[in-house]
């Protein structure tokens, strides 16, 4: 019986993601999800990113988080349309959430809508919420057997870029096993290693972001 | 629609959880589930513990993954009841899980059961397994606000314990800055700092533990 029920909502869910992404392309906005376990540094990513993405783009973020408004606040300082999405509890963004906030930004005047999940490895990978790309971000502190035991969301995402690198030689950890263990369960995403304090490692990040965006304005 | 479903589905679970729990109190085994997000450490500090704790009691651990056995592998050189629960993409364990696995573990032989939970920091904390009480471990390399924005969990923990403490230095992080983001959400909870690596660091946990085990073998 739940399983009928969680069928319907997904159809649901499915159905305004899809009108999202319709509307994103309509508007020439190349949209990411990005999603990682909590404290992996998705918006520690995203403000180091937005200095060299605001020169360049038209940039709008969407923030979720349970309760609290402290990822927006971080952001504050751009002059970006922000909106901050709390789910009060629950443990990803639907379609429906992120048709919201969208209604609140005038995609007219936006090349990139960087949408922050959830901090959760399981649920956000159930729900298309309309986005282009899954940007999921992975912290090496989290040990290098997550892609194996999260492999839903793993296997779904289109970028995967290992986060906190730097710390590596501290924490005892091989690169080269992580990346494999990536590979293992997503042999065709794009992996990227990056220190997301330092901007000066987000070179193939922001090629990436470069080739992403030029397609969907052609499109 | 949906939420009705979802709270006869709660109901359910918490009547099996009081369930396990009522077996629990008469095989007089203490329980605890413990939580946190992905890679915070739990295997590791359950590792760590197990030598000391073997010595002392008899101990059973349930593993709960998505996928894969990798956990409880890890624990396969101790000599003690050992279950691995694999929820295939469940976000969560619930009671039901939790009571299949117990059925397969001789408690009359049993004064300790630790049961790891799916990283995951917000799921797990709406599902009452039927442990006596819940253990969260916070890992530094998190940042300072996942208290605030993941309240709910942090709200319903007994024990929170702050991870990987060793590393603080290098991550520039203030552990007491920390602990007061844990104590505005949940003033009563008790803390310990430790590196779960270093069973040296761990000599408030094991106290802790000796205490609610006394009063589980009293009761």
């Amino acid at each position: 019986m739940k399983i009928q029920v969680l069928k319907n909502v997904m159809l649901k869910n499915d159905a305004i993601g899809a009108d999202n992404r319709w509307l994103f392309d309509k508007k020439k906005v190349f949209a990411i999800n990005m999603t990682s376990s909590p404290g992996a540094g998705k918006t520690t990513l995203i403000r180091s990113s937005l200095e060299r993405l605001t020169a360049m783009y038209r940039v709008a973020v969407i923030e979720g988080d349970l309760f609290t408004s402290r990822d927006a606040e971080r952001l504050e300082d751009f002059s970006i349309p922000l909106v901050q999405i709390n789910t009060e509890g629950g443990c990803h963004l639907d379609a429906k959430m992120v048709h919201a906030a969208i209604e609140k930004i005038d995609l007219d005047n936006v090349d990139l809508c960087i949408v922050e999940n959830v901090g959760n490895l399981v649920c956000p990978a159930a729900f298309d919420i309309g986005a282009h790309r899954m940007v999921l971000l992975y912290s090496i502190t989290e040990g290098e057997d997550k892609p194996a035991k999260y492999a839903t969301m793993f296997t779904r995402a289109d970028v995967v870029i290992i986060n906190k690198v730097d710390i590596a030689p501290y924490l005892n950890m091989d690169l080269d096993a992580i990346e494999a263990e990536v590979r293992a369960v997503n042999p065709t995403c794009r992996i990227f290693r990056v220190n997301s304090l330092d901007a000066s490692t987000l070179t193939d990040w922001f090629a990436w972001l470069d080739s992403e965006i030029a397609s969907t304005l052609q499109a």
